[in-house]
């Protein structure tokens, strides 16, 4: 006689990364029309050398094996909080920063602080996939925002506010947007928190791709609030700034209660954050600024190439939003769902993308295109393939 | 009006060692008398100069700094199959095995498989606290198996069997235990799993200190089992044995229907363990036997110099057991709560130990020394200063 199977997790869907790849194992492409990965966020360039040179000068320091504090090393949690708070012209306290082992599991611990099984969460559709998974694991249950393509992809706060209950206990955004793209508008962002601030609600800011956005300066103003440290929640990836994915660093802000109930959870998931990625992360914050907006200024170049491409030619495919890593495009075969349109795409034109299918109820019109690891001469021909794919 | 806090994080106890660090906060020691510091299980010495160098090589490469596939790197999954197959005499396959960052983040995942809120686990008292924290704030009950320091701390399968329910989801055991130190005999670990079999549980094996047994051999027989895999949990960490805490690698091995659910609460948790730890791993797997070794017969010495300094002397403490990193005694302030008796080592007499109560209802006879990272000639002063305390 063998064991159970927890059910909560049993109903969880595999992986979809993993998934997807497995459409393309072991295949060959052909040189004259490569594989073009766009299935996952990943940067395409790899760390820059003097970060990987300063890490090969310190690895070999026998403090550089050790744990590190649950919280993070007071001196990351440091740079973190003078970054963030100049990027939001605010003031923030190293004491409202928790480094996490990336932003995957900075939400994941934001929600273990927030809600128990039964409470619910307002997630907009469509969901970064694994904020669904964590909630649908832990006994939550995700109440869905509904997906609003005639605004950009901008969820609609009035929406949220007819779905809270007695057991709602946080709204989550995630901008610049993933699978979308779309980059709300500083005013929506504050209708959020404004709602959430009057339910007594958490919002959970989910912004891994700040440093992505297609224009300068900061996307909302919620941290010069005077109570930010009531109602927001903010998640932020070391990973895709400096390239560091593998290396597995994210952060927290909130207020200093909330941050000690998620020292709990941090301590039981982690005990801490790899020391050698806070490391990295504080060599980013300290002397990478020139590289960082660098790339900001590729990724740019990225979107704006990949929009040209899809609006030069009739592709037949619609650009619902688009920004930091992702688009979200409409394909034209109505009648098809999205993962059977992906794994054509996949099949017959080497383009590996992922079905709206993945991202939630409804998005059998969709596919995201996580675009920033393709080069800028690269769009035309994803205009090109795509526009083979309608005709 | 701000946000709720989840009941059941609320409820969880501040983490341990970061508390007892807070004892001795600010502080100096004088040169005749330093600090011992036996709060927290991490070796004395740093990972091999071998080890670090191969990292500094091999951290400037562009794929060091990706994610890894989320049950890790095949050639680590096959590397740590190898060894434990060869460590147990047993076949045990690649697809048998996950890598977690870190060994408690292992026990996350694989209590989030088998049970959901509500479930109930089997959980030896004293109880390595981090896995109560877990059971507590997943809404888990912890069902306390009776210590029994008169078995040197093993404990009782007839004291399990009596407290299984129809909730009961899975049995813990840790050997070489913590905080106990004791090292569990063979048919003991076999009669918990033959319990745990017939009545359909999973039994958890965290065998993080395996490395540091004080004999020679396979600890237990259970890989041999021809079907393991319906039952048998087994929890492994890297940090200790190679010296690498803060790279947070560590491993599952379970049937692969199993670890396929684990999977997607990995994929949730972390995406995936540390890639340049994972790379630490496999080099400490294929290359670092050697050195494995004198570090196993080095702990052997420190184990037998703090058993002869506590029994040379009449130091007033009683061992209950000892054994890899940890001795558990009973001190003689018999009307004296635990924690009392540790600040008061820690304010008198220089030494930092925990107190049993953190370890679990029942425990305040006990201290629990971490002796890993004393080296054997510092033993005797623990001796001394025991000794000096109960005078």
């Amino acid at each position: 006689m063998t064991y159970h199977i927890n059910k909560l997790l049993a109903a969880v869907a595999a992986p979809p990364i993993a998934e997807a790849h497995g459409w393309i194992k072991g295949r060959q492409f052909p040189a004259d029309k490569p594989l073009i990965d766009v299935a996952q966020a990943v940067p395409g360039y790899p760390p820059p050398t003097e970060l990987t040179d300063h890490l090969a000068r310190i690895v070999g320091e026998p403090g550089s094996a050790r744990y590190t504090e649950i919280e993070g090393m007071p001196p990351l949690r440091q740079a973190l909080a003078a970054d963030m708070g100049a990027f939001y012209s605010a003031s923030i306290e190293p004491a409202d920063t928790l480094i996490a082992a990336g932003c995957n599991q900075a939400f994941c611990l934001a929600v273990m602080a927030l809600a128990g099984p039964g409470d619910e969460i307002i997630l907009p559709l469509p969901y970064y996939f694994n904020h669904q998974m964590w909630l649908d694991m832990q006994g939550l249950k995700a109440v869905h925002l509904p997906f609003r393509p005639e605004r950009g992809g901008v969820p609609d706060p009035a929406d949220a506010e007819a779905l809270i209950g007695p057991r709602t206990r946080a709204i989550v955004l995630v901008t610049p947007n993933n699978p979308t793209g779309a980059i709300y508008p500083p005013a929506a962002i504050k209708a959020f928190y404004d709602l959430a601030k009057r339910r007594g609600l958490a919002l959970i800011l989910d912004e891994t791709y700040r440093d992505f956005l297609p224009k300068d300066g900061a996307p909302h103003g919620l941290f010069a609030e005077p109570d930010w440290r009531d109602t927001l929640v903010q998640l932020y990836s070391f990973s895709k700034v400096y390239c560091l994915t593998g290396y597995r660093v994210g952060s927290i802000i909130a207020g200093p209660a909330l941050i000690a109930e998620i020292a709990k959870a941090m301590d039981t998931v982690a005990i801490c954050a790899p020391r050698i990625g806070q490391l990295a992360a504080i060599y980013g914050l300290e002397h990478l600024k020139t590289w960082r907006i660098g790339n900001t200024a590729m990724m740019r170049e990225r979107l704006q190439a990949l929009v040209k491409a899809l609006q030069a030619n009739d592709v037949g495919y619609e650009l619902i939003s688009a920004g930091a890593y992702f688009a979200y495009l409409r394909h034209p075969f109505k009648a098809r769902p999205a993962e059977e349109v992906a794994r054509g795409l996949a099949a017959r034109q080497n383009i590996l993308a992922l079905p709206g299918s993945m991202f939630g109820p409804g998005q059998d019109e969709f596919l995201r295109f996580a675009f920033a690891n393709v080069p800028a001469e690269t769009m035309p021909a994803i205009g090109r393939r795509l526009a083979q794919s309608a005709s």
